[in-house]
């Protein structure tokens, strides 16, 4: 059996297409342009190039984008109050305050300074709160989250009775990934470093969805036939090429790609989806901006 | 094999000794008697004897509880007024308002409404955010899920590393027990309505919690030798004798007997932990207010 490619640059290229038409039909109409603010705080070399795809994907779409480069060494103050300066700034329409934030700033507060109509990252506490509990509903999805349940969507994957296994109980991915896929009536499973038997539990996967950030972790002989594989890791592993080095998710594709029904690669997978989700909920943003 | 009895009973009542002679000593060194404000809107028998119950058992521990009861018919703002009033009064240390509120009034802006410093459900939604999120502490846990968890550390279960298997999604006990169990690394298995092979699932569980209050619905043969088994559900069910009815679990007790290491009995296993655990919250609350 060779598995069907959930081709994710392709679907984020859809989607960045739909937004660019609606962005467009927005401004025809006479209404704002979205605005999207980012907000580097300190030098961090991933952070940067993370901060400027964003931007550039933004600039694609027709999305304003305001970058703000703040000194690793900036107080907790100063940055709530540039936070506050950023809510009340009527062009911006969504605020992305760029993670990990240096040490001694207080993440969660920063994140709870965010307006939350213009948390496009989803992260703000209550919208983490909202995704938790059934009927109430966050007014934006965490991206990357929100992205492997669109490449699920898009690929006409059934969640409903599905047994989903989340692998990785982080903040940003694992544990808001197994929230929405609960709300979507999948039954889930979350694994993570402490689990015994993580090869029989991963047999038992409908859906597997891989966000452990270890290289290949995941074996072929750990998956059941036909299982649908969402690999969120992206890990870089050295190799004998002239290159030196190449990007692998956590689970060991080739492999899989011989027993799943559907596999995404990487990269190509869930990558491009992170910021085409982040692009939808500027958009979304800049509507409810509209009132 | 017959299960060892988890005697919510008694444990509550360890529970409540222990916070009884804390107040005392809080009182004794000068400090402010705890205080509970029980908000009880409309009329509604269940929930008018819900907070009769807490009331009880607050003066029973020294703390005293303020009572406030209003019309059915309350406005929003009217309620969220009154709760702002109790934010603003020192003698009271933790606000319950009684769910579910009557219709028409938005239970989730009401929960928000409430200072989190005094949010001794455990329902603010920044409380359930900060819940699903590693690293950060929510203020306090909801009761009857930190009453689950409880009853497992006082019997000596461990819980890292073990399957456990949560049957029910509900927002007051079903989330966020599968939450506290990820948080104590245990890898958890949310089951619910449309969950497919319900036995074979469950039959995986090193722990059970079952919420979903549905009469004995989970079989003997439904469970693998020397699991636990915290049995959440409260069902009324009909019997031939005088009495007419009698209380089960989600469990068939006696079967489960047979199987289980350890299991609550119904009533007296989770049911008297609620409140015991509120009251521990609104001590803490207390503490919290000392500065």
């Amino acid at each position: 059996m060779a598995a069907q490619l959930i081709d994710g640059q392709a679907i984020a290229n859809q989607i960045q297409q739909e937004i660019k038409e609606q962005v467009a039909a927005r401004v025809a109409a006479g209404k704002t342009v979205p605005g999207l603010a980012t907000v580097l705080v300190g030098g961090d070399p991933a952070s940067a190039m993370y901060v400027s795809m964003k931007q550039k994907r933004c600039a694609k779409v027709g999305i304003t984008s305001f970058h703000v480069e703040l000194p690793a060494d900036i107080s907790q103050e100063a940055l709530e109050k540039k936070v506050a300066d950023l809510n009340a700034d009527p062009k911006v329409h969504g605020i992305l305050v760029q993670l990990p934030l240096p040490k001694g700033l207080d993440e969660e507060r920063v994140l709870q300074a965010i307006d939350i109509n213009k948390d496009v990252d989803g992260f703000h506490p209550l919208n983490i709160g909202r995704l938790a509990q059934k009927g109430r509903e966050p007014v934006f999805l965490p991206a990357t989250p929100a992205g492997c349940i669109e490449l699920l969507i898009r690929s006409g994957v059934k969640m409903e009775g599905a047994n989903a296994v989340v692998l990785g109980r982080s903040n940003i991915v694992g544990m808001p990934v197994a929230l929405l896929l609960v709300e979507r009536n999948a039954t889930v499973t979350i694994c993570h470093s402490r689990t015994k038997d993580l090869p029989g539990l991963i047999r038992q996967a409908d859906i597997l969805i891989a966000a452990v950030g270890r290289a290949e972790m995941v074996k072929g002989d750990w998956l059941k036939e036909g299982v649908v594989i969402i690999d969120v890791g992206t890990n870089k592993i050295e190799t004998d090429d002239e290159k030196g080095y190449k990007w692998v998710g956590d689970v060991d594709f080739e492999a899989a790609s011989k027993v799943a029904a559907m596999i995404t690669p990487v990269p190509g997978g869930v990558g491009p989806m992170t910021i085409a989700m982040l692009l939808q909920n500027t958009l979304k943003a800049a509507a409810l901006a509209d009132g």
